[in-house]
């Protein structure tokens, strides 16, 4: 049992994204905080694998993307939920934080 | 691929918890938002399972409940990880929103 806080990770990069692995050791599931600058990309990918994988917004507001250039609007206290095998990306548009949840781990 | 916003389900049922399966069909994980009253506790559980499980705090404050009495105080963007066989629960101080996560599902 361990307590993390969101507060500590909301750090950015100019023009670039960040990356905290929020759990990495379990079995079970992965969480991990990306903070996206403003404009970034995250690029639409998807892998071939059994499992399930939340995004969340935090903080922002931007795009979740999909399959065909597929773009719907996210914004804090959105969730996407997705299959790992469905493609799946974030583009923001402001500053942006999300917390994705993958299970299995990959 | 499917979006919940969590602004629509952020009612309160006065002295109780209410709660809102974002996800009740997935074999690997199990997303649920449960809004406490004020004052309002989610009892200190456990179930013998393999498993994780995260507590987020959404909106407001209180407490992790862990065994032998553990009170941690929780906050708006605090998460606690946890196996599904340790003890957990939560205490409201405030209304209090939070997101659970359950892999596998129980």
């Amino acid at each position: 049992m361990k307590v993390v806080k969101l507060e500590e990770t909301s750090e950015f990069n100019s023009g670039k994204m960040k990356r905290f692995f929020l759990v990495e050791d379990s079995s079970y599931f992965k969480i991990i905080n990306f903070n996206l600058d403003e404009g970034v990309v995250f690029p639409v990918h998807s892998h071939d694998l059994d499992g399930d994988l939340s995004i969340q917004v935090l903080e922002g507001e931007g795009y979740f993307l999909g399959e065909a250039n597929a773009e719907i609007p996210a914004k804090q206290g959105d969730i996407l939920i997705s299959q790992i095998r469905e493609p799946h990306g974030v583009k923001a548009k402001t500053q942006m934080r999300i917390l994705v949840t993958i299970a299995p781990p990959i």
